[in-house]
């Protein structure tokens, strides 16, 4: 381990954070938010000081090298510090007068999950408001491939610390001109805000929300300024931006950069692509049959309903226009099953990835057609090119980490004096480790996360976080493997 | 595909399963209960006839071929003629008026899942109540088990009938002398029912009520004839005694056979049996805490209430002394977690089980190993023996379709008119997919399944059945692969 490199790192990553607060600060000046401006102020300076002495200390010391067990050391306790300093706003504003929720509300934020314990949004002062999205879009990127980008100081070990980050697994090699594509991401990123924004205030909206929205849009989120959501507008073209976007936010990122140097070729033969636009198309369907004459009129208006919250819950943003915890069953069971799922890998998105159902369902086809005629020769094909059976191995590594760690968030919340219904428990787990935000009854999308007891949610802080950094790289630091020197 | 093969030998099964209802015919005879008499009569007659003359018909054109294909066909056609022949007598009776409906209780009891459309029980003839019990009995060591232990004629083919039926992977080949083997499953699986059936009586149950519910406990069925399940007789005696027995048909039936023989080291390297074993102890131990002062009065009493429970679920069997969908939170979300889980491999539960749950996690920590010690060398072992990666792709396969087919059967649940909260539609895919009985909510242990919709119960059959029978043995039926020649 190589303390010195990872927290001189961390240092350089708090002084991002305080420099982003820079903006809420200048909102709360603009708006005449005055004590809000104060806390933010007080952030700024308390993150920025610690941050400096830190990269002080370690500066001298930190070595040349940098492990895989460094990335994921550092990836995690930057996760871990930039809440806790994300959540000071927050806190010293007294706009959420518990450390603890505050804590929540920015992991939230930041893990693009969209949680929330609070009970009255519309009310909060701009700057904070602001300061509570722009966690999303901060998180969305990912921190590491954010300071990457603005500092091209890591040379390699950079590509560790990006892959122990980066959702999904890796396919291909990244490439080595990290700092390059970490860059390209963030263009390709800032590019897709900046035109959302715009269509969105076409519909409208103004200029406050539709950045807002936008950034709870593009990273997945679900953070909105209005209690009712999206649904605020009650606005066909809006909804039908916001679903776009939302399915845009759910792809590959790598694609768009691929797109941008007109290579459409592997676009094509997409795997993951196609398996992630028919799901999308086909449970937005299927969800709007059950719709049509029950809860809205025809055809088209369910599909509108249907579709924004398909897109919402595949992409694992949160946002919602309906609440669908009262929709007909079959529609709340596609829904449900949808939060297994989530966005492409390299997206925004959380959840498990659409690539390794994929491959998964893939694998037992082949299984299926071995057990059928035992003689024949079979392979798995992702791409248009056979798997390795290692990547099967990682796959199914994750996948049952996954779950595992989903009954064990489930476990935790049914701890909770009273109690809640397996309903609440099992989705709490689903939309915390799986970064989507609403669920079913309890935590359903008219309601929020304030009710639970302070340590379920100290460890649903955690689980979204192990969610967003995909289980293994914070699991990883609790084995003893990962401890043991050589 | 050799049809004249595959229809002689489930000529001979019918002829099997006519003359297993001379036992509810006789008892229909010696308690009076004329009607039912005739009912099974009529049965006997037609099953036998209609086995005969389909004997005659394949005898002639049969080949001496078997394929492995022959082995899925046969064994899943068996399965649903054997359970259209075990209506009959429920319908023709009268006892149970709708033959959808006794076409799902008999499945229900074949496949040992005990979930029953019965609101009424006690008050049904003692005839009745007895097939009922017995259908747990035959399904639970599998129908071609006993056809192969009855008439030796299947040679070498019946190895693979034997496969396609057994629950669990097989990591050691089955023994050539399969009817040797056969014989020797049931030849344990008589001396256990007459033991349990001993111990009962001491209890206090009379004779009847003993066998039918060690039927129900051997086969980890459930159906009781009591309305109240095991928890009419309110005894800490019998309850401990089902408890014990059902642990003991959740292991695996070839270790009795080892321990017949004296092979005692092979049981204690046996990887699945101190999983299996510590599953139940500790999800006893915790599910008990929660029940203590809240739902019982002290430690002894929640556990004896929590171990039954537990084993219940976690064997699949669905015995009930008590309503534990009104448990505490934690405390039912134990039997949630367990529903999951399932018996050990070679033993009459359903379920994934235990060992391929075992071999996921083993794996998982496997592929953490390598994350944090990349050039480390590690490999999965079970049984004390590194793990081919073959049979970690089958496990994958299995467990991935399994979980699919679950959100299929919840799907489909989720379609009646009216629609059921998730816990009722999800936790009905769980316990028949898994053979497990009664569920949550509507599906509780005090509830039934005669509320379904007709399409609903038929397609619930078929889970058991598939359930039963592994997925594969069902599924690959439908794959085009399957009817490919060559």
């Amino acid at each position: 381990m190589h303390f010195a490199v990872v927290f001189n790192i961390i240092s350089i990553l708090m002084l991002v954070i305080s420099g982003f607060m820079l903006f809420p600060l200048g909102i709360a000046y603009f708006y005449g938010e005055t004590s809000y401006a104060a806390a933010f102020l007080q952030t700024i300076i308390i993150v920025a000081a610690v941050g400096i002495v830190v990269y002080l200390i370690t500066k001298k010391l930190k070595s040349k090298q940098f492990s895989a067990k460094d990335g994921f050391l550092m990836v995690t306790i930057s996760w871990i510090i930039a809440s806790a300093a994300g959540a000071l706003p927050f806190y010293l504003s007294g706009a959420i007068p518990s450390y603890t929720e505050a804590y929540f509300e920015t992991m939230s934020g930041f893990t693009t999950t969209g949680a929330s314990i609070l009970t009255e949004i519309q009310s909060l002062p701009k700057s904070i408001l602001f300061w509570r999205s722009l966690t999303h879009w901060l998180g969305g990127m990912g921190f590491v491939v954010l300071t990457v980008a603005i500092i091209p100081l890591l040379g390699v070990g950079g590509v560790k610390m990006v892959s122990a980050e980066s959702p999904g697994p890796t396919m291909d090699k990244i490439s080595p001109k990290i700092t390059y594509m970490a860059k390209m991401l963030w263009i390709i990123y800032i590019g897709l805000t900046v035109l959302e924004t715009i269509l969105l205030m076409f519909g409208g909206m103004d200029f406050f929300d539709s950045l807002t929205h936008t950034f709870g849009t593009l990273a997945t989120g679900g953070f909105s300024p209005k209690n009712a959501s999206v649904g605020y507008y009650n606005s066909a073209y809006i909804d039908i931006v916001v679903t776009v976007f939302m399915v845009l936010a759910g792809l590959n990122f790598g694609l768009y950069y691929r797109m941008l140097i007109g290579n459409f070729t592997e676009l094509k033969k997409n795997t993951e692509l196609k398996a992630y636009l028919l799901i999308f198309a086909v449970a937005s369907v299927l969800a709007a049959i059950p719709l049509m004459g029950k809860v809205y009129s025809g055809f088209g208006e369910s599909l509108r309903y249907s579709s924004f919250q398909v897109a919402s819950i595949l992409t694992t943003t949160g946002y919602a226009t309906a609440n669908f915890d009262i929709w007909p069953a079959f529609s709340k069971y596609i829904l449900f099953a949808l939060m297994f799922i989530g966005g492409c890998s390299g997206s925004t998105g959380g959840g498990i990835k659409v690539i390794r159902i994929v491959t998964l369902l893939k694998q037992a086809v082949t299984e299926m057609k071995q057990q059928a005629n035992p003689r024949g020769v079979f392979s798995t094909r992702i791409n248009g090119v056979p798997i390795k059976k290692d990547f099967v191995f990682t796959v199914v590594g994750f996948v049952f980490l996954y779950v595992m760690f989903l009954l064990i968030t489930t476990a935790v919340v049914a701890t909770a004096p009273g109690g809640y219904d397996l309903e609440t428990s099992f989705s709490t787990a689903l939309v915390t480790v799986g970064n989507i935000g609403p669920g079913f009854s309890l935590v359903g999308p008219t309601m929020n996360y304030a009710f639970f007891p302070a340590y379920v949610k100290w460890f649903l802080s955690l689980a979204m976080m192990a969610g967003r950094l995909e289980i293994y790289t914070v699991l990883i630091l609790f084995t003893p493997y990962f401890w043991r020197r050589k």
